[in-house]
């Protein structure tokens, strides 16, 4: 790019640019093409240190990785996610719980790894810098380590897959986690046979993907953005699902 | 690459790959570097569109971006941090407090655009697929929003700061939120004189990366990894800051 204001000095060139959208763009939450081959230590060391150099508060870095690839503690698991994914189908009736039923919600089993992200809710003492206002600042930055982990997953052909219908206070006990860790993210981590062009809640009919001109607010809560070209901008982006 | 079982299938060709991890590793929280050249509307719109495709429970995309470029609006956003600024740095004291004063936390001002991602909590419906169990799992996604736009940002050469050091009701009514939109991340956008080779509250000698080896885990808290090779492998990890 040639910019008479030298920009874009910091940008990337084009095929690593389009590495990362790609990335972000054809990254899906799996849960039902997962291959039984495991991933080699290389993958999941580069994996894991994406994790890690994700951003966070106070540089307090409050994350911790549990590999489980035991059978026994996945299974356990696995009753956690069929007891709250049970109560959880009682919210949904008619066709809509009918629809909810036939859906596949996880991976526990079938994928060759799952990965328990954790957050040390005293790491760093009891003045993280950046998080006296917002306390929950280190689970947001531990949100921000499973991002990087999806997206080189993606980049390595890795599916993943987010279990959130699971009590915590449960999987803590089978996980034997101390009081002020807490169990943020259950991944499931394997190869994967594809990768579907577009979100399964989506292709199943659940819910489609919101129009982004919608969510581009000006300087408060439904003011127009100030710049009307952005709006045009917005609107030429190409489609994507 | 070359796998008998066929494992990278749809891994990425090496550049798009790098492109994602140097977007990983070279991404900075910026506070100082800020250049004032606006951000041209086709490259926002991109983050944004990054942003949009980040993952959700429920596929239930809660998250609005407000586009801050008002000076005034911006001035009092500042005040807000100044306020909550000195507050928390009551928290330290001695040297420490020193260092705390000295460090630079925020580029509200200087930056060209401040742009606040915020969670819309009832988005969806009262029954969110997979939010029963974890019902911060809409504030979780829109984490993983921010960090999506966060590396778009810096493949674009633009830097990314998250001010994390203000009162969220205040924010809210400066930037008149309903109540059930929390405003998640306030973030300071701009193109950089330069990315610092490593976090800035590392160089300033606030705290290091921790090590990665002492954070993997095997089937439960503190026990080891299962496969040894994996502790080789993170062991063999190319040194970075």
């Amino acid at each position: 790019m040639s910019d008479p204001n030298g920009r874009s000095d910091h940008a990337f060139p084009e095929a690593q640019r389009e590495g990362l959208y790609r990335a972000i763009f054809e990254r899906r939450d799996v849960r039902s093409q997962f291959r039984p081959d495991p991933i080699p230590p290389e993958v999941l060391a580069r994996l894991l240190e994406a994790a890690h150099h994700a951003p966070s508060v106070g540089f307090m870095q409050p994350w911790d990785f549990l590999l489980i690839d035991s059978r026994e503690v996945r299974e356990r698991v696995h009753d956690i996610f069929e007891r709250e994914n049970a109560r959880a189908a009682e919210a949904h009736s008619g066709e809509r719980g009918a629809l909810y039923r036939r859906l596949k919600l996880e991976g526990i089993l079938e994928s060759p790894l799952n990965l328990c992200i954790t957050c040390d809710r005293e790491r760093g003492g009891e003045h993280v810098l950046g998080r006296q206002s917002i306390v929950e600042m280190d689970l947001f930055s531990t949100c921000l380590a499973v991002q990087n982990l999806w997206l080189a997953a993606r980049a390595e052909g890795i599916g993943v897959g987010w279990v959130s219908i699971l009590d915590q206070q449960d999987l803590a006990e089978v996980l034997g986690l101390p009081a002020h860790v807490y169990p943020l993210a259950y991944l499931c981590l394997g190869y994967v046979d594809d990768f579907l062009d577009g979100p399964e809640l989506a292709r199943a009919g659940w819910r489609q993907r919101l129009p982004l001109a919608d969510r581009v607010h000006g300087n408060g809560w439904q003011a127009p953005p100030a710049d009307a070209a952005l709006t045009r901008a917005v609107d030429a982006l190409a489609p994507r699902q």
